[in-house]
């Protein structure tokens, strides 16, 4: 099966961001597959790191600007999910992802050329969630897409799909958030900011004044890793890693060892965080990785509103809330929550669980459990065959436990 | 009430290190409060950053060596708990603790001064948990201390204290490891890697060798952001800081801030972090860290048995495991498993479980839950009226959950 792969960028004009600020000309990059019939717009959002890259393989770019190209978790990172004959169908569908402001992707951010050919650096204006959707909003209507029939998204991605809701009521019929929350908490708020510390204090960060010199790559390498951790959880880092010995000593490239390290084993969780952190270094931004952070640290569904579901209350569509048990970064709890704020914004919502010991990284790797909700909520709404709700499961609600010993 | 309390250093003369390096003279730093009858004796171990300061206020150190003085979590560090009429009483036992070696607080480690009079840096041997109990042992010995009463500790002080079990087994009758387990999970080996890589990624480090000069401030200051994020759990960081802005703007003075910073709000999470982070710097040497965490990382109780019920099978004494719901550094189901062990090994053991939403921090806040259990263990072992075991209420047990929607 062949489908249509719309791969490009636009520029938009000027774009006031939510901070005040103005750019000249904000540049969006974007993919768009399938056809266009006038009623089967499916946005897709990516996620902190990801890109417009959302399917299909082989793609490589490196902007005019000096971008980074994708790779890892930003090139087809839903491959799985979207594509002709897979869930979110592409010979069914017209599925547009664009990289969010901010980004390195072929969107204007900091390292993109300023209005002196310049990268921006730090002087990009701050980018905040509701920017994304605004940038999305006017992309869209570049490409002639009025009402979309889904948004869909996850992670940060999926409070980039709240925010249509909240945003656009009436533009989006359909939404899924996957793996996200209305906010995120202090836990994870103290981690990001220890992440943009990392980076920060890298003396080749420079104030964001690095392009053409060395990029912070250890301050960025830093931050991954912490990012890592929470991607993964302590089930599924069990059974990766273990207390294995990597087969090999410290690589010493990306980090410098300290001598006394040389006495103990260079463990296999080490190995695999030192690997990541080299791999992300050379396909990201250290100054978007800030940016994006603080978009997601900043974003608040409730902000503006007395709550979340008044934040909701003009939205008359369907939601399917998914989330993952083994999940620390979005819990189920979170997401619990968020289905109750549309239960009492009266709008039709499902919060579908999905039984994980994945941590965050599911809504990723999990493809057999993501797909069927997802392709049926597409076709049926929240009556769709393989969409569960937790209110059908009430027997198994109780007290939160933080372990088998509490209470 | 008044009870004797000797402060010292005691020179040891020449140790050799489970790693086969040895130095001609340790210096083990202690203090001892009470009285020795020739059977009261209680051992009590610090966690990773403490010191022999577990009691008494007004104690300051700064040694010749340059080693820095006793601060925060290091100074009495346990006064809830040890004293005259506590939970561990000095009126009744004669209770001593000593600063590991590698640790900064006058015992022998990086920043002591070594054979040719300048510090050791990372030339100082690494050191294990094994090192600090056979330290212990020595100084023990010194003292003219035989056999314990008990050996008391929490975090990694609770892995030393296991340790003492299974190294001398005949030495002491009740052993209280407290918040620990018999090794740490891959999530917290992870944790502890990128908390070394920060410091030795901050070019003040300068691959250990930074006395006389700027120390790596930056680089320890984010290691300990990460280990205050593990002591806290998700609960008790929703109630101490939620996302709440700090009523000032980004301090600036431990880390630089990202321009863009500006445009957000500041949080008390980050100002707590930011605080702790300059607080422990100014009392924590970045190379003792290294290789405290490189000791905590490398212990397993098992290490050189079967199991880690074969490693107390010559345990004959009692324990009391204590372990709080809402730690995720150390898990009551690790400390359940723990416990498992002792009764394989047909040790009597109570694994007393206290309902906490502190995390890790509760074994050093919550003196009201701690103190009881632990007065009526040393008093009476695990026949103790305040001890409860978790055998005692089956009924509870159940496949862990990770959340209430797993299952």
């Amino acid at each position: 099966m062949t489908v249509t792969i719309d791969r490009g960028a636009r520029s938009l004009g000027e774009f006031r961001f939510e901070c005040g600020e103005t750019i000249d000309d904000l540049e969006v990059a974007y993919e768009a597959y399938g056809e266009f019939d006038g009623d089967n717009a499916v946005l897709v959002c990516h996620a902190l790191t990801g890109s417009q890259n959302v399917a299909g393989g082989g793609f490589r770019s490196r902007g005019a600007d000096g971008s980074a190209g994708t790779a890892g978790q930003a090139r087809a990172w839903w491959n799985d999910i979207v594509g002709p004959g897979k869930a979110v169908d592409t010979a069914e569908y017209y599925v547009v992802c664009a990289n969010v402001p901010g980004s390195c992707y072929g969107t204007s951010g900091p390292p993109s050329a300023g209005p002196d050919g310049e990268p921006y650096g730090t002087d990009f204006p701050p980018v905040t969630v509701g920017d994304w959707t605004r940038a999305q909003r006017r992309l869209l209507d570049d490409l002639g897409v009025g009402r979309l029939h889904a948004v869909v998204g996850g992670s940060v991605g999926g409070m980039n799909v709240l925010d249509w809701a909240k945003r656009y009521p009436d533009d989006v019929r359909r939404i899924a958030p996957v793996a996200t929350a209305a906010r995120l908490d202090p836990q994870c708020l103290a981690l990001d900011a220890i992440a943009r510390r990392a980076i920060t204090t890298d003396p080749n960060w420079n104030r964001g004044d690095y392009y053409g010199g060395e990029p912070p790559r250890r301050g960025l390498g830093l931050a991954r890793q912490i990012g890592h951790v929470m991607y993964l959880s302590k089930d599924s880092m069990e059974r990766k890693f273990g207390r294995r010995a990597a087969g090999r000593d410290f690589a010493g490239d990306a980090f410098p060892a300290d001598p006394a390290a040389a006495f103990f084993p260079y463990r296999d969780v080490e190995s695999y965080l030192d690997y990541q952190a080299e791999k992300f270094v050379d396909r990201f931004d250290a100054n978007s990785y800030l940016y994006l952070t603080h978009a997601m640290d900043d974003y608040d569904l409730a902000e503006g509103y007395e709550s979340d579901a008044a934040a909701l209350a003009a939205f008359e569509g369907e939601a399917l809330v998914m989330s993952f048990t083994g999940d620390w970064h979005f819990t189920t709890e979170q997401a619990e929550s968020l289905a109750a704020a549309f239960r009492e914004a009266d709008a039709p919502v499902a919060h579908h669980v999905i039984d994980s010991d994945h941590g965050h990284d599911a809504f990723l790797v999990e493809p057999e459990s993501v797909g069927p909700p997802l392709s049926d909520f597409l076709a049926d709404g929240v009556g769709g065959r393989a969409v569960t709700d937790t209110t059908e499961r009430e027997p198994e609600f109780a007290p939160v436990h933080n372990s088998l010993f509490s209470g």
